[in-house]
């Protein structure tokens, strides 16, 4: 790619970041988007600038409208701006003037920069065996150190935050609750009987209660049914009494009666309300499945049935810790334990065939790169493809929107599989969805792009470990300018963000059409497991490319802070939290970033090598090891806060409780928290239903 | 290798045997060896055979005098000589002769088998191609499947026993103790201070006592120099008290007078024992570490403390299993967590290292099968070995003599290093160097041997992952008569267990010069560190040569069988147990054995692929994921048995126990019971001192 393709690109992406903030800017207040672009402050005042009150937020404010898992996402643009601000000051400032200044490339002629590959500033230019290198060697030393500074400092002040907001929190029944599962039953026994026995044996003193689950799969379609035909009712009925000035929707009273349809959708629901009766008062008296919600009278001892393994059989009995209830994914638990075992087989094989079809897919698309192969693939474009813009536009642009529109799919994939595998909360699903995401993303779109050539060939690497660096350091440089571009492309869908496209769409269409449409009051709920995979690639490519082309950087550090804006704004106006994992997606992020410095030091090591600089090479390999060093440090000291809670804390909220009025009440809704929704009675109120549609369009 | 050598190693080995075997039979109920052959026994009937003791005694009987690590380790020969009699009878039965019959090597002459290659007899020797090798093929299926079968049987009778054990013992300290490290002091306060205030904070109900460790390295040294004092003093008394009738030690007489050298020794050893009560009431004062063992009233509660994190830092407050009293390792309490850091470090490199150098002496001593390369190394032993007994010996029988001489000079050193590790517990320190010496024996013994020529250059085959199988199916085969030899070897070697060589030689040579020995009326205690993966290792042959050179399993059958009895001897008559783990050797055992059939499994696989035989390769590739998903399932079912006991067994045996009357005198002892003996006030009556005495001498 030439500098004036870049430019191109830039100009095109700075374009339309613009275009996209304008109209959101714009649009935000108007009655028919506030529902899309404010679900939830569809009152605040309309005049104050979203920027503005963006930056003026506090933390404190963020975490009280997108709990701690907001606050983390928001860390992570934190974190990312301070280390990639000093990068950008160290790489523009130091490394680009020394690599441009080298003439290994011999192609220096200041007049015609716009014609200059983009390749002038990178780590190729500088004279092999050059002094110069050592100013290289050091800005690694120092980002490092840096990097590392601010990942312990950010663990610490997240972990503190966790404990913090464990110690402040109101009594949650997860807290107090144990999920119980392989529960052995004797002949001729219930599941709820040998609970009931097992506990009152062994936790005499502090079991309160539990609620076995139920079979309820059936009545889940069953609910749904009745859930979509009550929504076309409720539909039909608006349509019937509209004001005569809006167009009839063709579609519906075009084909029926509108009076027959009333009455034969009334008759429907009925039935199937009193088949749902029925198959409740069923499922309630037969089909147990051997698990149960055990609850207990402090969090202590819920924390001694977790940690103690219960029965001296260990696959029977076995204990974890009970989720939120309004996050239990209750299809999960109609799985056998032999069906979670195939499917989590089946899920990996699924998920390396995807990898490997995203990978051939995305060869084709690096390929868009070189317009020579192009032309060799596609001779009948050859005419249109020497336009010069158009060739421009091509190599510097189009590889990189189809990537963005292809990886925008995989997350659901993902999800999909992590439901799979039979967890049973929605945030451990979308949690285990965000590490497949963060294997798939540096895979195909890192690795894959980096391996040029045929993907499966280049697979062989990875056989051959000892050659991983030197490797590495041909194919990375050679990528990098196909990377700044897809950079700068994420400008606009970081932006897209804030229009919120899809939303809007979906949501003009529904107005026209009513009839079928489910009301969409609801905020939306923020997909983690979809984006921070993608924050997390911009962190591995900023620090991969940092001395091997520092002319990313920049482009990086605009657009982590458009990141931060914007989605300081869109957790507070846009997205509800649906659960609250405590900041358990923090240690995800420090490991992603370890890796990154970790890769960026074996590059680095490959690229010293080839550049014969073999003493920097040497001097580099203590890095990595205590980069390890430190992460091992760093998994000692804060990660076990991620899994439990300990002793001091537990007996510290269990005292500080002990003697509160509201306790009783905590606790007799305690023993009821657990019940599977589709058991409980349909209501028909306002908005009870609406907070149940969600799970059960989820089945 | 050719049969003749064969047979002259089985030949020489067999009346080594045998030789070793009468000697002892006949030498062991004579007066001065009785107290080396059976120093537990000293006074049993002496007419009955010890071969058919050993086969008559039960296995409680075992447990009762060797605890229930006997009972494991008898139970690695069971489980072998089963394993290995199916082998045998399929190895020998069917494949020996479809190799014999096979025309590959072209080599067939009835007539001359003594001079012919012991190749004639392995997997070499089939027609490339040819449908025999579906017997090779199903042997392994089969094999599998009954090792599996025999791997899940004794991993569940061993659990059920270590269950059995833990219901049936007495009261035990380590079960009412956690050990906790890492205990934060406030200014100007004690570490006694901050755990009495933290645990009768947050377990106030259950905690019973603590005793804080003290830094007693100095004290031991002086205790040492003590006992050392006084056993000079006490041999001094008895040569001049002793029978005119013996002849008089030179060394001592000769240099001193009598009565000069016991007043100078009275007078040191009163001036040591005052300093040691000084040093000992110093000590208790200040000098404390902060660790601490701390008591509670029940087992559950004690579980309690170590399975929930304690603080909410997780570098303090840290808890684990308390030692027996007995096992406690004293001297690792003195290094603090940087020390032990970096010693971890220095050990792992230091066991790198050691590989290292083995590796290129391995690789000599393997060259001495090949004559041709002997003769080019040492060319002027050329006439030696062109005598054809010398040459027979020197190819069928020095490498291995030579192999057992150095293998057995490792184990010390891998204690040595599992010490400076800072374990807390002999048994501690004896399992991790249990496991270090297994992989050790793996690499060096059979990785080393297999990968003929230069040792260094050959580690290569690791950094290709693809090209192991091919490159195992090479190599493997190849040293089939080095390893068939080195079985034949270890009869001699097993058999010298039972004569207790080197202790006899240490007790005759004591007899003679009395004065610096000690007493050695102690029984010694068994070093499974050391004798497990030897025997692991002839389990790892047995397999992997298993289609390779079936005529290597009868000989293991023999080494096996021989072991059977000769250890069920000495673990009743010789070894006295110095600590009992319940059993926690065994999963090492199992995991041994699953590493050895996906061992043989791949180099199956490229046997197959190099007979041309493509479709039996592919159809043995299940095979290892199969064993693999056993070794997973039986890693749920069992292994948490061996790691930590169930709520329900806690709680049982805590009922069982409530109302007995003993306890009170139990809880009243439990409270002293990890009394460091160095500070204990020292008493020179008979056999107490004796007991410390293995303690002190390992510092």
């Amino acid at each position: 790619m030439i500098v004036s393709a870049l430019a191109t690109a830039v100009g095109i992406n700075l374009g339309l970041t613009l275009l996209l903030a304008s109209a959101y800017s714009l649009l935000r207040r108007r009655p028919p988007y506030v529902s899309v672009y404010s679900p939830r402050r569809p009152y605040a005042a309309p005049l104050e600038s979203w920027l503005i009150s963006a930056w003026c937020r506090s933390e404190d404010d963020v975490h009280a409208t997108a709990g701690l898992d907001g606050v983390v996402f928001v860390r992570i643009f934190v974190f990312s701006i301070r280390v990639f601000a000093v990068a950008a000051v160290v790489g523009v400032g130091v490394l680009l003037p020394v690599n441009f200044m080298g003439d290994q490339l011999r192609l220096i002629d200041f007049a015609d920069i716009p014609n200059k590959s983009v390749d002038l500033f990178s780590i190729s230019n500088v004279q092999d065996g050059s002094n110069k290198l050592w100013l290289h060697f050091s800005a690694l030393y120092i980002i490092t150190g840096v990097a590392c500074y601010l990942l312990y400092h950010e663990y610490k002040y997240i972990s503190g935050k966790r404990l913090e907001y464990f110690m402040t929190s109101k009594p949650l029944p997860q807290h107090f609750t144990v999920l119980v599962r392989a529960i052995p039953i004797t002949d001729g026994g219930s599941v709820s009987d040998a609970v009931e026995k097992f506990f009152k044996e062994y936790h005499s003193s502090t079991y309160l209660s539990h609620i076995v689950v139920h079979q309820t799969g059936k009545l889940r379609r069953l609910l749904n049914d009745t859930e979509n035909i009550w929504t076309k009712l409720k539909n039909l009925k608006y349509v019937r009494y509209r004001p005569p000035t809006e167009n009839p929707p063709r579609k519906f009273l075009g084909l029926f009666g509108g009076n027959d349809l009333l009455g034969k959708y009334q008759k429907r629901l009925e039935d199937l309300e009193e088949n749902v009766r029925m198959e409740q008062s069923d499922a309630a008296r037969k089909q147990e499945i051997p698990a149960a919600f055990v609850s207990f009278k402090s969090r202590y001892a819920a924390a001694n049935a977790i940690y103690i393994r219960q029965s001296d059989n260990p696959t029977e009995w076995q204990t974890e810790h009970a989720p939120d209830p309004h996050d239990v994914y209750w299809p999960s638990f109609s799985t056998s334990f032999m069906e979670r075992w195939i499917s989590k087989f089946v899920v990996f094989v699924a998920s390396v065939l995807l990898i490997i079809v995203f990978l051939v897919v995305v060869t084709f698309v690096q390929g868009l790169t070189y317009m020579e192969q192009l032309e060799t693939w596609l001779p009948f474009l050859r005419n249109i493809l020497e336009i010069t813009i158009i060739s421009q536009l091509v190599t510097g642009y189009l590889p990189s929107v189809i990537l963005h529109f292809l990886s925008s799919y995989v997350p659901s994939v993902m999800k999909l599989f992590s439901t799979m595998q039979g967890l049973v909360s929605v945030s451990g699903i979308e949690i285990s969805a965000c590490k497949k995401m963060l294997r798939f993303t540096m895979w195909t779109v890192f690795f894959a792009n980096v391996l040029t050539g045929s993907a499966f060939r280049q697979l062989d690497i990875f056989l051959d470990p000892k050659e991983i660096p030197s490797r590495l350091a041909i194919v990375v440089p050679a990528q990098a300018s196909f990377f700044i571009a897809y950079v700068v492309t994420s400008w606009t869908s970081i932006t897209s963000e804030l229009t919120q496209t899809a939303a809007l769409f979906y949501h003009l269409w529904g107005s026209c059409a009513k009839c079928c449409k489910r009301d969409d009051s609801e905020a939306p709920s923020m997909h983690y497991h979809s984006e921070i995979p993608r924050i997390l690639l911009f962190g591995l490519l900023g620090l991969t490319y940092f001395i091997v082309a520092p002319l990313i950087l920049p482009f990086i550090l605009v657009y982590f802070c458009l990141g931060y804006f914007i989605f300081r704004n869109q957790l507070c106006n846009v997205y509800s939290p649906k659960y609250d994992t405590g900041g358990k997606f923090w240690p995800i992020v420090h490991n992603a970033t370890i890796f990154s410095l970790v890769l960026m030091h074996l590059i680095s090591i490959g690229v010293f090598g080839i550049k014969e600089f073999p003493l920097g090479s040497s001097l580099l390999v203590p890095l990595p090891v205590l980069t390890l060093l430190f992460n091992a440090y760093c998994g000692n000291r804060f990660f076990p806060i991620f899994k439990a809670y300990s002793t001091e804390s537990l007996i510290n909220k269990d005292k500080q409780e002990r003697s509160k009025p509201e306790m009783a009440e905590f606790f007799s809704n305690l023993e009821t928290a657990y019940c599977d929704p589709a058991l409980k009675p349909i209501q028909r109120s306002s908005n009870s239903d609406e907070r149940t549609a969600p799970l059960l369009s989820s089945v």
